[in-house]
This record gives C-alpha cells, sequence and structure tokens, in this order.
C-alpha cells in the first residue's frame, strides 16, 4: 500500500510540473498563475501545496527537469556522448515543454528575482563527465580540462538557443550546435578523434531511438 | 542656427537613451514606466515622442547602442582587436548602464513581445570585420571562415554573460572571456600570432587609456 501510495505522489507531482511547464512556456513567469496550473493539471491547491511551496519553487523544479528530459536518451560515450546531449538538446527544445520552459525559466530568472546557478552546473557537471570519460579513452589533446570545457559549452549553448530563438524561432539552433563541434572539436580531441566523431541532425535520431 | 538645433536634438536624444537605459536596467523592461524614464531625463514627453514611438521604440534603441560603448575605445587590429572588443564589453558590463540595460533587454526581449536579432547580428558583423582584418594580415589559420567564428563568439559571450551574472553577480565574466580565448585560439589563429595575441584584464586598462 505504501509503495502504491508513493507512485501516485511520484505521478502527482510529475503531472503537476509538466503542467506548470506548459504554463511557464506560453505564459511567462508572471503570466503563469497557479490557478492556470491547476486547471491543466486537474488537480488541486492541496495537492499543488504538497510537492511545491509556491510558484517560484515549482520554477526552480521546473528549471532543475532540463537534463532528465535528454539524458536517459543517450547510449553513446565521451566525446561522442556529450555531442550527443548538445544535438539531442537542440531537436527536443522544438517539442519538450519541460526542456522548454526549463530553460526559458532560467535565461529570464532575474527578471522575476530569482538568481539560481543550479541549471548551469548540473548541465556543466554533466559535460565535464563526458569530458574525463573521453579522458580516460584517450580521446581528448594533452591538457584539456574537463571542467573547463564542461562550462564553455554550456556558455556556448546557452547563448546559440537565445540568438537562434530571435534569428529564426529555433530553426537553425541544430545547425549552430553542428558549428559549434567543427570549431571546437580540433582544439580538444586528437586528430582520430575528430574523425571519427558524428556531428549533424541524423544522431538525434540514432541516439534517441 | 540650424546645426546648434541638431546638436540640442542629438543631446537630448542621448539624454533619453541613457535615462531609458538607467530605467531599463534598474526596473526591467515591464516595470520602466514612460514616466519613470521622463523624471529622470529631466524632459517632457512631447520630446520624447519627437524622439521615439514609443517605450519599445526607446527599448530597441537601447539594445542597438551597445556597439557603441565599446568600439570606439579600441585602436588594435585583427585578433587583437577581437579580444579586446570582448574584454572591454565583460569589464563595461560592471559600469555602463547603456551597455548593461543593453544586454537585459536583448535576452529578456522575448518576454515584452519583441524578436529581434539586430543586436545579435550586429555584433556578429563587427567581429567578423576583425576576422577578416586578421585573414587579411596572415593571422588565421586556411579554412577559417569569419563569418562563422564573428557568430559563434556572439553567442558564447551571450551565454557565459548570463552564466556569470546567477554565479557570480558578473564578477568572474572577464575570467570567463580569457578561458574562451585560451579554448578558441589554438583552433583558428596561426601558432605565431596565438603567442603573440595578449588575453586578460590588463588588455582592458591599455586599450581603454
Amino acid at each position: 500500500m505504501a509503495s502504491e501510495k508513493q507512485e501516485r505522489a511520484v505521478h502527482t507531482r510529475e503531472s503537476l510540473l509538466l503542467a506548470a511547464a506548459e504554463t511557464f512556456d506560453e505564459y511567462g513567469y508572471s503570466g503563469a498563475s497557479i490557478n492556470r496550473i491547476l486547471k491543466r493539471a486537474g488537480l488541486t491547491a492541496g495537492a499543488l501545496y504538497f510537492h511545491f511551496d509556491s510558484k517560484e519553487d515549482l520554477a526552480r523544479a521546473v528549471m532543475n527537469s532540463q537534463p532528465k528530459t535528454i539524458v536517459p536518451l543517450l547510449d553513446s560515450r565521451g566525446l561522442q556522448r556529450l555531442v550527443d546531449i548538445t544535438l539531442t538538446w537542440s531537436r527536443r527544445l522544438q517539442e519538450d515543454p519541460l526542456l522548454r520552459a526549463g530553460v526559458r525559466l532560467t535565461n529570464e530568472q532575474v527578471s522575476f528575482g530569482v538568481q539560481d546557478a543550479t541549471p548551469y552546473r548540473s548541465w556543466s557537471g554533466i559535460m565535464a563527465d563526458c569530458l574525463r570519460d573521453a579522458h580516460e579513452r584517450g580521446e581528448l589533446q594533452a591538457g584539456v580540462d574537463p571542467a573547463e570545457v564542461g562550462e564553455f559549452v554550456v556558455e556556448a549553448c546557452t547563448g546559440m538557443q537565445m540568438f537562434s530563438a530571435v534569428a529564426s524561432g529555433r530553426t537553425d539552433l541544430i545547425e549552430r550546435v553542428t558549428r559549434m563541434w567543427r570549431l571546437l572539436l580540433p582544439g580538444i580531441a586528437v586528430p582520430a578523434i575528430v574523425a571519427r566523431i558524428e556531428v549533424g541532425p541524423n544522431r538525434v535520431r540514432t541516439s534517441a531511438a
């Protein structure tokens, strides 16, 4: 019985998170009222306040859900995994409201009084892990620092998403990601790996299949 | 007489732009009312509407004033100029309200219903010009595309500013810019130039002196 109850609680929390993400994605932070979120989730205020303290708390949870919409889809390793994360992210931003709202709230957080570097740091950590794995597999040039490169890739992806959003409604994002790897890989990977890494739209279908 | 009148008009426009920038910087787009801007400028609504159609028009003008707060300060050439632009930008973001409001509005524009890629494109164009100059001076490796690298540097700077704002209130921005050049230069510049380009906080004082 306890586990069934737990399962139901997890399900309720996920429903709230998705409804909040869809509402934040559509109306922005200030336009997304608690009532709108509850209506979309088909749940009561009691259910919401059991799981989240406030609208801000919900927004933080959405911001910090980004990696889990991507990472479980991938089975590649090392540098190829790092490349796949960025390509899958750029494609899924078109279709996944939880990811899209997470990115939007992360970028706009200052305007609603939040200053939370966790989403940037958790992405950086995931990327640094791929780079450490790449180092162990002999894929990196000497002197490449996984933590530094991981943070820089997060910075570049953040900025290319913003440029792409106003320049093309994000339709050119995957090309921008591809360009980044064309510019960065020769400076961080050993030549045999630069030649072998696959970069481009095809990787997304492969890795998400 | 006509030129004195013109001069006064230019001065009024600049006063309005600066007052608007300070108000946007402090209150964000939605909190920056026309009345607040006029009060700060010490000017009438008539003066404002002679120069700008609306608050949105003012915001666009602030967004598009960024390069003029940086570019006139520099006298270096080629890749060194490109590096100096990014270093000076990262320092002046701490102190120049016109630049800071321009960056903030550019990043938040979607939340107030604007979709204007001009600020990203004009920065990219300025950076591509430096890279074309660098190419003519023999500073670039074969196959480096000035327009591509120019856009990528703008993307990376945009994202590092956002990460830095929530991670450190922008105090670590200049180190992030320095890191970018350490990662990028070996992939785009010829070895003699990689060794000669100066990157770091000292460049800012030199180039702004």
